[in-house]
C-alpha cells in the first residue's frame, strides 16, 4: 500500500471525516488532522527499508495522505541537509548545534513541502482551481506546484511581501493580486472569492494536507539523527504549521515504535517582537492567542497576527516543556550577518531569528551547554536581498586594487 | 583511505605535479587535472557501499582530492534531484527528458560544488587568502565557503552580474570589487593582485580542484541513472568546467568498471548567440576558441568570451560525438517561462538556454525521440528576478476580486 491514510479527525471536537472527498475546517471551526493506520504500517515497513529510497520527502509515502503514486507532484523536495554549526556553537556555548537548511528545496523555502503534498492531494481529489492568501513564499510554492499539476491558482499577497515571490507566482502563470495590507486582509479577499466560486481554498490549515508535508521535517530530523531525537528544536513561527507538523511526526513515530516513547524535544516557537501573539499567549499560559495589532517585522514570513492553528502550536509547546520567545528585528539582522561570515550560510531573516533565540535561551540557561540543539532555517537568504546593506565602489577596467 | 588522489598532470604536455603542495597552471600554460589510484580504489570500494552514505557530493570522497576528512568544508551540497520533465518532453517530442536541478544547492547554483571541494583543498593546503574574478555565482559560492573555512576572500565581478550575488559576497564578509567591464577585465585585476601579494589564485581552472567538485555532477548522474548513462547531456557552457568535469567523471567510472566502457553520452555545449566562442570553434572543427568580441547575453553566467579550458571542452565534444549550439536571448527567456508554467520549475536563464537547445536539436533530428536526455539547470531562477516581466495591480484591503 502506498499510503496508510485512514481518515480525518477534529482535534477540538473529535469528529471524524472522510479523506477521499474534499474537506476544509470542521463544523466547530477547527482545522482537521490526518490519521493513519499506524499499527498496520509499523508491521508492514521498517526503518531499514528507507535506506535505499530516493532522498526526497516521498520516501515516507506510507505516512503521507496520497493513495496513488501517479498523483504525486514532486520536484525533488525534502531530505534537506542537517548542517553542523560548530563555530557558532562554540561562540554561543552549545556543544552540538545543527541547522536544518530548508533553503535547499524547490522555491527556496520550506513552503515547498506543504505545496508538494497539498497539491498532490488536490490532484487526487480532482481539484481544478485553488486560491490562497500568503506572505509570499507559500504563494510562490503553491503557484509552481499547481502549474506542474495543471491546476489554476489565484494568489493574494501583501505588497510588502518579498518581491521575488511575485516573480515566482507570475512566471508560474498564477493569477496574482497584491493587497495594500496584511496577510489577514489577503485572507478576507480569498474568503470572499471561494464563497462566490467553486475554488478549492488552500489557506493555511483550511485544507488538511499542507501540514502533512511540513510533518516530513520531523520525520527527516528523526532519521538524520539516527532515530535519537535532539533535545531542543527552535522554529520560526508565523502560521505555526511547521511546529504542529513536527510535533505530529514525532507522535506518529512514537506510536510506531521507531523512536523512544517517553521523550520529546523541547519545541521553541520563535516570533518577532513586532508580531508575537503566540509568545504573549504562552507567557500568560493561554490556550489560544489574541490578534496582534499593527504587526510589523523584517522577518516577513512570521508576520502573522493571528494563526488559525494557534491552539495546536501552544499545545505542542506545553506538552513538550517548550517555550516561546520574541526577537527584535535588529538582533535577528545582526545574527543573520554573523551566521554568514562565521558559518558561510546565507539564511533567511526568520531562520536568523531562531538562531538568535538559541543564543538568548543559552544565555538565560534555558538551553544547556550539553543539549543537542536544532535550528530550522525556513528559507534561502537569497530571497531577501534587502536584508543586506552594502556600499561597493565601482572600478574602471584599467584600475587596479590598491594594496598597502 | 579517505581519498585515492595520486598526483596532478598536465593534459597538454603530460608533465606531472605534486598535489600536496600549492599548484596553479602548468609551465606550458595549461590547467592541471587530478589523477587518482583508480585500480586500487575499485578494489577497495563498490557501488553498494554508497547506498548508506549521506546524500551530499562527499559520498564520493575516495574520488575527491581531500586527504583528511577534517578539512572538508561542507554545507550539505550535492545529490541534487533528477526531475522528470514529462509534460515538456511531450511537447518537444522526447520520451525521456530529465532536469538535474542545481538550484537546490547552497548559494543556489552549481558553483557550490567547485567551491566546496576547492575551499576544502585550500584549507588542506593551509591557504589563508584567496582571490578570483567571477560572473557572480562563483564569487558568491567561494565567499561563503571561504567564510566557513576562515579564509579571507577577494572577489572582483562585473557591475552587470546578478545583483543578489553581491549581497552574498558582502554578507559573507568578502572583500568585494565591482568592475565596469567583463569577467575578462575582472580577471586582469585579480591577475595583478595575486602577482603583487601572496594570495592564492582560485580563478577558473587556475587551481586544479574546482573541476573535481564539478565532476560530482557526472558521478551523481551515473548513480541516479543506476549506472546506465543517458544518451545526451546538455550543459550551459561559459568557462566550461562543468562539461570538462562530467566528462572526467565518466572516464574515471569507466576505468573503475562502474559503467560500461564503450559508451559516452553525447555532450552538448550550450552557449548564447551573444557569446558563442565554443560554438564557433566547434563549427570550424578547431581545437581551441577565439576571444569573442563585445559579448552580451541575459544568461550572464555564460558570458565568457574566452575560456582557459576551451580545448578541454572541445575535446569532450569531439570525443563523445557531441555538439555545440547557440541560443538567442529571446528564445531562452521564452523557454524559461514555458518551463515554469508547464513543469513548475523556475530555472535560471542559462538552464533555460540548455532546454531550448534540446528543443532545437530535437527539431533538426540531432536528438531522437527515444534518446534519454538530461538538461543541467545550473542555478535557481530566484537569483535572476529581472528575467520576469510583470505588471500586477495593487488592491486596497476592502476591495474584492471581480468574477464574471
Amino acid at each position: 500500500m502506498y499510503s496508510y491514510v485512514s481518515h480525518l479527525y477534529c482535534p477540538k471536537c473529535q469528529d471524524n471525516f472522510d479523506s477521499s472527498t474534499k474537506q476544509h475546517l470542521c463544523h466547530c471551526g477547527s482545522p482537521l488532522l490526518v490519521e493513519y493506520h499506524l499499527e498496520e504500517l509499523s508491521r508492514a515497513i521498517n526503518k531499514d527499508m528507507l535506506q535505499t529510497r530516493p532522498s526526497s520527502l516521498w520516501r515516507y509515502h506510507e505516512l503521507l495522505p496520497i493513495n496513488s503514486p501517479e498523483n504525486v507532484v514532486s520536484l525533488g523536495e525534502g531530505m534537506t541537509p542537517l548542517v553542523m554549526m560548530d563555530e557558532l556553537g562554540k561562540q554561543i556555548g552549545i556543544h552540538s548545534l545543527y541547522m536544518k537548511d530548508e533553503g535547499l528545496i524547490p522555491t527556496g523555502s520550506f513552503k515547498a513541502r506543504g505545496a508538494s503534498v497539498g497539491i498532490s492531494k488536490a490532484k487526487e481529489l480532482e481539484v481544478k482551481e485553488i486560491a490562497m492568501p500568503t506572505n509570499g513564499n507559500a504563494g510562490a510554492a503553491w503557484s509552481l506546484y499547481a502549474a506542474r499539476a495543471g491546476i489554476k491558482a489565484t494568489i493574494v499577497m501583501p505588497v510588502d511581501a518579498p518581491e521575488i515571490t511575485r516573480n515566482e507566482c507570475a512566471i508560474a502563470g498564477a493569477n496574482l493580486h497584491l493587497v495594500n495590507g496584511l496577510i489577514s486582509d489577503a485572507g478576507k479577499i480569498v474568503g470572499d472569492l471561494v464563497q462566490k466560486q467553486t475554488i478549492y481554498d488552500v489557506s493555511t490549515l483550511k485544507e488538511p494536507y499542507r501540514i502533512e508535508g511540513k510533518k516530513t521535517m520531523g520525520l527527516e530530523l528523526a532519521e538524520q539523527f539516527n532515530w535519537e531525537i535532539p533535545d531542543v528544536i527552535l522554529y520560526p513561527t508565523g502560521g505555526g504549521v511547521g511546529i504542529i507538523g513536527i510535533f505530529k511526526a514525532l507522535k506518529e513515530l512514537q506510536q510506531m515504535g521507531w523512536i523512544k516513547p517517553d521523550k520529546f524535544p523541547r519545541l521553541v516557537a520563535v516570533q518577532a517582537e513586532g508580531c508575537a501573539p503566540i509568545v504573549e499567549a504562552w507567557e500568560k499560559k493561554e490556550k489560544s492567542s489574541e490578534y496582534w495589532q499593527n504587526s510589523s517585522t523584517v522577518a516577513f514570513g512570521i508576520n502573522v497576527p493571528k494563526a488559525i492553528g494557534d491552539f495546536l502550536v501552544l499545545d505542542a509547546l506545553y506538552e513538550t516543556d517548550g517555550c516561546a520567545i520574541a526577537i527584535s528585528d535588529q538582533a535577528l539582522l545582526e545574527e543573520q550577518k554573523k551566521i554568514a561570515n562565521t558559518e558561510g550560510c546565507f539564511i533567511c531573516p526568520e531562520g536568523a531569528a531562531a538562531f538568535n533565540a538559541a543564543r538568548k535561551l543559552r544565555e538565560n540557561g534555558w538551553i544547556k551547554e550539553t543539549d543537542k540543539v536544532v535550528v530550522l532555517n525556513t528559507g534561502a537568504g537569497i530571497k531577501y536581498p534587502n536584508t543586506v546593506k552594502m556600499n561597493v565602489p565601482i572600478m574602471e577596467p584599467e584600475e587596479r586594487i590598491n594594496i598597502n
